[in-house]
Parts: C-alpha cells; sequence; structure tokens
C-alpha cells in the first residue's frame, strides 16, 4: 500500500475497509503518517470513526491544519460527537470545535448534550426525510439529486411539514413498487421509535428483539431529531457483556486486556481490599472454635471443604440469576418459582455432595459422628448458598445497584461465615463423640 | 385484539410486530388457538421465527393440515430450516417434511446438511441477483416485476451467468444513481464474503467489525449460496456471552433462568464434584500439618485469609484473560507483555494485601514471625494466583479446550493447595519462633 504508484493506490484503496487500514495503522512496523498522507479525506473520516474514542483524536492530529478542518468536514454528526467528546484538554476542544463548520458545530453542541449512554448520545442527525405527498418515481428523482450528501441508508423517513414523523419507507419496498405509487401507500405509519432519552442497553434490547437494523429516535414533540443504525448498536450486546463479565470477576473499573498496570491495581485492588474484610470475619468466625479445633485438629482440614463448596454453589447460583437479570428474563411472575427452584437446588446438591463428603470422612477418620457433622454441615451451606445466590442479585437490582458488580462479594462472605458456623458449631455440639 | 371487527384487525395487525404478538402468546390469560385463528399466513409464519426453536413447531401445529402447508409457504428457508431441524420425533419431522413444495424441501435439506453454528447454518437462500449488464432502470423494472417474491433486503447481489459473486450493490447506491447508470460501475466487486463453514462467532466479529448488515456466503466455487443478515447474528454475540458467564461461574450444560429442575442439576452436579475432588486435595495438603496446627491453632483460622485472597486475585485474572481470548484481543505480539503485566500485579498486589494481613496478624497475635509468614505466604499465593490467571486459559485455548469453560478449576485448585501449602509449610519452618 505504501509504495503502490498513484493509479494503483486509487482503485485499491476504494475497496479496503476502513477497519482493515486500521488494523495496518496499529501495526507498530508501519509509519501512521506515511500510511495516512495518500489516503482521501473521506476514507481518514471512516477510519477516525473505527478508532477506539480515546485515540480518534490522535489520528486528526497526524495532519495539518487545513487538512484536518477537509476531514472534519467529511464526518457525519455522530462521529464528530463522539470524538469531540473524547478531547479532555481544553485548548485542544477549542482548537478542533473552531475547525468545524457552522451547521456542525451547532449539531456536534446539541449531541454532547445527551448523555453519552443515551439514544441522544449514540444517534446520527443524517438521515433522508422525505414529505408525505411523494410518489416513488418523484422520490427516486430527489434521491439522485441529493446523491452528495447521502450516506448509506436502509429507511427513508416520511414527515410532515412540521418535522413529525409520520412513517418510515423500506427501501426494498421503494425499489419494488410501481413508480406512480403514492409514498402514503407503501409506507409503515407504525414506526417502533426511540426517544432521545432511553437508555442504550434498552435500545440495543429492541434492535434484537425487532430485528431492527435502524430506529429512529424523537424528542417529546415527536418530532425526528436522528437515526440510530444497527452498527451503533451491534458492540453495545458484547459491551455490556465484557462489563457484566468482568464484574462478577471482581474486576471494579474498565480494565483492558492489555491495557496499562495502573489501571489493572485501580480496578482490582479495591476489589481484593473489599475481599479482605469478608476474609478476617471468616477467620474471626474460625478463631471463636480454636478451643474445639485444638481438640480435634482433623476439623481444620475438612472446613475449607464446606466453605469452598457452599461457594462453588452460591456462585452458580448468583450467575444464572445475575445473567438473568441482565437479560430481563425475571419478572414478578416467575420470581418464587425461581427462587424456590435455586433453594430445591441447594438441598438436592448439598445432600448429593454432603453424602458423598460423610461418606469419605467415616472412611478416613472412621468416626460416624465426624461424618454426620460434615455431612448436615454441607447441606445447610449449599441452601444458603442457592438461597443468597438468588437473594442477593434480586435486592441489589431493586436497590439500583449493579447485581454483576457487587454480587459476589455478598454471597461468599455468607458461604464463608456460616460456613465455617455450621461446621463447627455443630462439631462443638458433638465435641464428645467426635474424641 | 380477539374481539375487534373484520375490518379494524385487518388494519390493527398489518402494523404490530410479530415479536410483540408472540409476547401475547406467551401469556397464560390468552387462549393461542384464539388469538392465531384470525391471523393472516404470512404473520404466522414471521411469529412462528421469532419463537425460540424448541417452541416453533408448537404453533404450527395449533393450526388444521391445510393451513399448516399455507402457513409453511410463507417461511424462508433459514426459518423452515430452523423449525425443522428443532423436530425430534421421526414421523412428526416426516410429517412436516411431506407438506413443504419440491424446491422448499431441498432447500431445506441443503441447509440442515450444515452444522448449525456456521454460514451455511445461519444463512437464508432468499436473496436477489441481478445480472451483470443491467442498468439502474432495468434494475428497478425488474424488482417491480419479481416484488412478491422479495424479502426485505439491503443489498442486491451481481453475478455472472454461472453464479460467481461479481459485486454488491447497495440499496442506497441504486436509488441515488441515475436511471442510465450501469450497475457495474455503481456496484462494490470486493464484497466481503463468507464460507459456508465459516463459524457463527466468527461471523459475528465480522458484522461488528465491518459495521455490515448483510453478508453473502460463497461455497467452495466462490459461487453465492446464501445470506446472512444482521438480525440473524445479533443474538449471537449475546448468546455467546451467556454461554461465557454461565461456564465461568460453573454451569457446564444449557440452563435457563426459568427452566426445569433436572437441567440445573445436570449443569451443576458435575461442577461441584470437579471441584470437591479440588476440595479434597486441599484439605488434604491441610492434614499434612495438623502436627504444626495442633501447636498453633491460631493457623486454623488465618489459613483460609491466604488462600481465599488468592482465589479472589487468580478469578480476576482469569475474567480478564479469558474474555480477552473471547475477544480476540490476546494475540503473539502481546503475549508476554500480558503475562509480565499480570505477574507484576500479583507481586504488587501480594505486597500491598500481605502487608495489611502481617500487620493486622502481628497487633491480635503479638507475635512478629506470625506476620512474617502471613505475609509472605499472601506474596507467594498472589504471585501463583495471576500467573496461574494467566497461563490456564491461555493453555486450555491452545488445547482447544473453551476457557470459559475449564480455568476456573484449575486455578482455585492452584490458589487452595498451594496457598494452604505456602502458609503452613513457612509455618513448619518458622515453628520454634511461633511457638
Amino acid at each position: 500500500l505504501l509504495h503502490a504508484d498513484e493509479k494503483t493506490l486509487k482503485e485499491q484503496i476504494e475497496y479496503i475497509h476502513p477497519a482493515d487500514i486500521l488494523e495496518l495503522l496499529h501495526d507498530e512496523d508501519i509509519d501512521p503518517k506515511a500510511l495516512m498522507a495518500r489516503l482521501p479525506d473521506s476514507l481518514i473520516a471512516d477510519i477516525i470513526d473505527e478508532e477506539d474514542e480515546e485515540d480518534k483524536y490522535g489520528i486528526l492530529k497526524l495532519f495539518s491544519e487545513d487538512k484536518q478542518e477537509e476531514i472534519l468536514e467529511e464526518m457525519s454528526s455522530d462521529e464528530l460527537a463522539d470524538m469531540v467528546g473524547s478531547i479532555e484538554d481544553r485548548s485542544e476542544l477549542a482548537k478542533v470545535i473552531g475547525k468545524l463548520s457552522e451547521e456542525d458545530r451547532s449539531e456536534v453542541r446539541q449531541l454532547l448534550s445527551y448523555p453519552p449512554d443515551t439514544a441522544g448520545g449514540i444517534m446520527a442527525t443524517e438521515f433522508i426525510n422525505i414529505y408525505d405527498n411523494k410518489t416513488v418515481y418523484k422520490t427516486l428523482l430527489y434521491l439522485q439529486e441529493i446523491a452528495e450528501e447521502v450516506e448509506t441508508a436502509y429507511c427513508l423517513y416520511v414527515v410532515d411539514r412540521q418535522n413529525h414523523l409520520r412513517g418510515s419507507l423500506n427501501l426494498t419496498d421503494l425499489v419494488t413498487s410501481s413508480f406512480d405509487t403514492a409514498v402514503l401507500d407503501i409506507m409503515n405509519p407504525h414506526v417502533i421509535t426511540a426517544h432521545v432519552e432511553d437508555d442504550q442497553e434498552e435500545i440495543s434490547r429492541q434492535f434484537e428483539k425487532y430485528g431492527l437494523v435502524e430506529l429512529p429516535v424523537v424528542n417529546d414533540a415527536d418530532q425526528l431529531v436522528g437515526v440510530i443504525t444497527v452498527d451503533d448498536v451491534m458492540e453495545i450486546a458484547t459491551e455490556e457483556a465484557t462489563e457484566d463479565i468482568h464484574y462478577m470477576g471482581g474486576i471494579s473499573g474498565e480494565e483492558e486486556v492489555d491495557g496499562p498496570l495502573s489501571d489493572s491495581l485501580k480496578s482490582r485492588l479495591p476489589w481484593l481490599v473489599v475481599n479482605l474484610l469478608t476474609a478476617f470475619l471468616a477467620s474471626w468466625v474460625v478463631s471463636l472454635f480454636e478451643a474445639t479445633i485444638s481438640k480435634v485438629v482433623a476439623l481444620s482440614a475438612i472446613m475449607s471443604i464446606i466453605t469452598g463448596m457452599g461457594g462453588n454453589a452460591g456462585t452458580q447460583s448468583m450467575t444464572i440469576i445475575v445473567r438473568g437479570i441482565a437479560l430481563n428474563e425475571l419478572n414478578r411472575d416467575n420470581a418464587l418459582r425461581i427462587f424456590l427452584k435455586e433453594f430445591t437446588v441447594g438441598i438436592v446438591t448439598g445432600a448429593a455432595i454432603g453424602g458423598i463428603v460423610a461418606a469419605v470422612e467415616v472412611v478416613i477418620q472412621g468416626n460416624p459422628y465426624l461424618g454426620l457433622v460434615t455431612g448436615l454441615a454441607m447441606v445447610l451451606n449449599m441452601m444458603v448458598a442457592t438461597a443468597t445466590g438468588y437473594l442477593v442479585p434480586v435486592l441489589l437490582k431493586k436497590m439500583r445497584i449493579d447485581p454483576a458488580l457487587a454480587s459476589a462479594v455478598f454471597v461468599t462472605t455468607a458461604t464463608d461465615v456460616l460456613g465455617f458456623f455450621f461446621f463447627l458449631g455443630l462439631a462443638t455440639l458433638f465435641l464428645p463423640k467426635l474424641l
């Protein structure tokens, strides 16, 4: 790509996807300036769009001031808003805004006024609207006329003179209808819309539920203000899932696998410190029973089996419930049924695992009472595990705390503290039989 | 909906989304037969498409044999294949296949020959191809002619007489180009394609990377055999994320939050049994040091802090790495750097947490050597934790085992077994100083 002559270059770049050029750009062996210098403005704009938010401005800054202005002209309003919104340095920000056209500047201002995780924050203000008195033929002529400004679209939006959304017209319906058909007759008057303030997670779910490729966004007055396309939301589901997976694994901030060490420490140490408090609490429970342990030292080896298995069972229930909440699969109708199922799972798995452990301890230690204490503690702890695995995320959700973020610490605190308590407490009760 | 007169019904249903009718259908208070009896065949076909695979055939069976045939005619090849593929009863299967048209039958056979999680398994065979000698005007006339058969499309595919894919023509480009433009001049000749055998996860990633709405599927001879649309893949990312989240939480099979108890037991007990073996192993390590514990009973309360914190730190590293692998963010270039970062995180967090624990133990137990043993064991175990948190998923991936499914058990085995060993081993070495 770097060494091709002018004509070959022109032919080749026309069909290389900007995402692929971005990958080249991230390759350390390639000089980004040399690579980008020969690309057309519109392609550079697309590459900037593909880049992660915090690095977008870095690409723009590779170019001279004049060239920057030309590239900015090629970017759509939502792309501009994403980039401008990520610039933290105030003087740099002023410089970029100064390079925008009057129109772009006011649109970017408007878009940045919406929180970034709402419909307003992810929509683009470029869309094609047509008035409701057109025919197919007239519409086609109009589209050919404005071809220069049109970006890839899947729908046209039919509006009245006050810009109220009257319907959507699928391009498929446009191209398969005879030329004299009235737009009003082939449009869909019952368009699924989003409100500018809708949450992006909710929007991503709508795309999934209805199989949408484009979702028009309206304001309080039902006027069309923007459009969200499927490529804007494709990444939301993945991002939300990554966030939940990280939260559940005890990563509390935004951490990237190849990010800086300081980010990792910041996102992990707080979680470790919180868990340390939990560990001290559990350790304190054990210390209450030191007199019992000193008489039957074998208890010290067995007790971690009870808490460990309780932790596993609790994590299983919690995982199912947290993910169920994230996917909106829990509701009033099934809440009680699901709780009872989890509780039953606790009893059944507790009996099964408790039975095995009891049998093994009887064989190894030769004392049936030790087996009884172990098995009983296991059943009790597994019941606590599945019950808290259900209750903790559900309660956190009610308190508007993200269940993925905080559930694990409460569940393992319960299974550790109560696991030690059940086992060592029962052992103390049965102490004469264990000696 | 149930009681509206004929005309109102017709007007209303035209714009209700099938996904919404499906929700009504799942409402227990509504009789599905009464609801569905008045809907047109094409809408019933769409509703069946929206339903989960295993329940699709149940909806079809609500209708008389004749009506079933009419509904089947309205379904597209991939929808048919999804439904037919989910019927397990052989005689029912034969009955449905008998109702298909000759053409549908052979297409469904072909589609079912591909594994369900490959491009061939999720593509539809309905797409619009046009020959490469057309102009925009001729193309529009052709589309108006075949309007009846056309489903919603975003692209047309330009093929030669042997059905080799020559390019794709975006509908946006079609409607914005003047009528006499040659299709060859506005098509994109460098189409991103998938091969019929490509994995669905890879395909979902392509849609995300390139912001696609449609991806043509070709066979070995580069002939166009099908098309995957974005609504087919929207759910894949969510499904794969759910699977990974479940795997990491110790749910090894397909379990739904509101599924039957037997599913829950089947997906959870194996994991609990595997972890029980691990717990026995760790317990055995503790039992090796019973002599030491009997002399310093306080050790029994402290030791679970070391293993617990190691488990947390290991889970953190493992979570970051497993998700990084799932999102394809780990490669040869960054592998060593990421490993070293994880290892450094282990040293730094181990020093921090170990320092706190050591200080607390010194204060509580009044013995600086107990603090030293605890702190040292913590640092060692946190280093093991982050190192195995990296190495286990990476090695499992190399062995083609899903890291999300199996990593946790190996990581916690390492942190439990070695955590007890480090702590009790060091305590035994320093025993004279601890008494």
